[in-house]
């Protein structure tokens, strides 16, 4: 009997296992490591417990600037009334500049810097520590600014797809010298969920579309105000016109590769940024510091609400 | 004869602007735009009086980290014997965090984060900066880190031409969803500066090389330590295998980009990279905190050497 009890353990945590989800690294060689150094985060299987640091992790948030990243752990900090003082959270990648981390409760926040390679050795990092930490039933959420296709500044745009330059769904990456393509959907629910959220706040408009994700700021985003501009007005506005009528409607610089790598290890996922200005309107961010600081806010209010909803904070 | 005096002197000015190396902005709209916001830099032309400010810069070092940019400034005050207290040099972008920028005299120092796209968007802002000011007569230089490909761990690597995964001298740029192509060579004169003056520093080795610039740091790069690895072991040491037969020296993800914008706009321009491992023997940077900064501290030393050179401190 004791056999079939260490058996039945074993099958209950199989099946616990089983059902939890988990993060899926694709790589054979890293579990045959005897140390693995997450470089650009300044941490290590052997410097580091991940396990008891970042075990209890449910929500990861991540967004281009540290400050902005800083802010929101601040806030979720007070939203969530997690105790303890919160300036008492530490940078936990204070060992490098390459990003910050801060840790509330049950929510991780990070930056990552602007542009697919910059979030793509934040994401490989992450989903390292992740797995290294046993972490179950994670969701992901992009917290971005963007610029609006045919909507009003301070617009939040729930990404539906992620699309490339070509507004495709798909993200290419090159490996040892030759191109393969994965492909960008986002988790539906989520995505949903969040929607719904958004009418029950009734704070700020939302809609949900396909984000455009581009490898610059300026010329592929039809930018007429960069050091190089080789096109017309009218050219930049039917292009723009194009992006429109192909569901387009934001743009900005990282949601092909969160999409894909969330994807193919197994991650929900969500994208959620506020739009600055109108690309119809113009190319150049003139709202003021206050506004702009506002508009940022609201993806961190409708991330907070779904944060809540999903511990029972909310009924 | 007044009259022939101010011909001569417009002449003189026109002659003199023809002489002297001015940076070519390729944009038709800037100059007839009321105002140009450098919105990643918290910059504007109506707010800061650039000329004054910048007019007098003749090197821009630009490198990922935000700290190493700082302890740069740090190191060049001291090594020009610049007067003042270095502790009072302040961050010029302090408006923002998504860059760093730091003046020393006619040094520019100023931090780009990780990637092309990153890379990119401080260099459009960048380049408006230096035509904003007036500049004349500018090298930039990319103080970098780098993978070893073949060379021994803290080996400096002079960029004789930036390539992209292909080795090909090119930079993919998407222009309104269609694909242009650029030229990545660098300034070959410089380049050979440089050279020379590392043999007469005899501080570190150095060699020149190509430089290969990827879109991540993990699949792109062959590594078998990322979150995703579908290859293996030997097909990696294949691909480098590859990369140095064609001449490549060192892996990056910033170099085709910085070579492509600053030909095309009339801006000599070097890559110097520091390697912090050799990617035959592995892919984890392992070396200590204190001989990592060592390393980095190469590529300072030997850009500083020509900044002295060329303004006469060293004979």
């Amino acid at each position: 009997t004791a056999m079939a009890l260490i058996l039945l353990n074993h099958l209950g945590k199989d099946h616990k296992d089983y059902i939890k989800q988990q993060v899926h690294v694709k790589n054979p060689y890293l579990d045959t490591m005897e140390e693995d150094i997450l470089y650009h985060f300044s941490l290590s299987t052997k410097t580091h417990n991940l396990p008891e640091m970042f075990g209890d992790i449910k929500f990861v948030c991540v967004g281009g600037s540290a400050n902005r990243m800083k802010a929101f752990a601040h806030f979720i900090h007070q939203d969530l009334n997690i105790p303890g003082n919160p300036d008492d959270i530490r940078d936990i990648c204070e060992g490098t500049d390459r990003y910050s981390m801060y840790k509330v409760g049950p929510v991780l926040s990070i930056s990552h810097g602007m542009g697919v390679p910059s979030i793509s050795i934040m994401l490989h990092e992450l989903i390292k520590l992740l797995h290294h930490a046993r972490c179950q039933d994670v969701v992901l959420f992009r917290l971005g600014t963007s610029g609006g296709v045919g909507l009003n500044p301070g617009t939040v745009v729930i990404t539906d797809k992620a699309v490339d330059y070509s507004f495709c769904p798909q993200f290419e990456q090159v490996v040892l010298g030759k191109v393969i393509t994965r492909s960008t959907e986002l988790d539906e629910e989520v995505a949903s969920e969040l929607l719904q959220y958004a009418s029950e706040l009734q704070s700020f408009p939302t809609v949900i579309g396909k984000t455009m994700c581009t490898h610059d700021f300026y010329e592929g985003q039809g930018r007429l105000d960069g050091a190089l501009c080789s096109f017309s007005h009218e050219e930049k506005l039917e292009y723009l016109r194009k992006a429109y009528e192909a569901g387009v409607r934001n743009i900005e610089m990282e949601s092909t590769v969160f999409a894909a790598m969330c994807r193919v290890c197994g991650l929900k996922a969500a994208v959620v940024c506020v739009t600055l200005l109108n690309r119809f309107e113009g190319d150049q961010i003139t709202s003021s510091h206050e506004v702009l600081v506002e508009y940022q806010q609201r993806p961190q209010i409708l991330v907070a609400y779904f944060i809540k909803k999903r511990l029972g904070l909310i009924p």
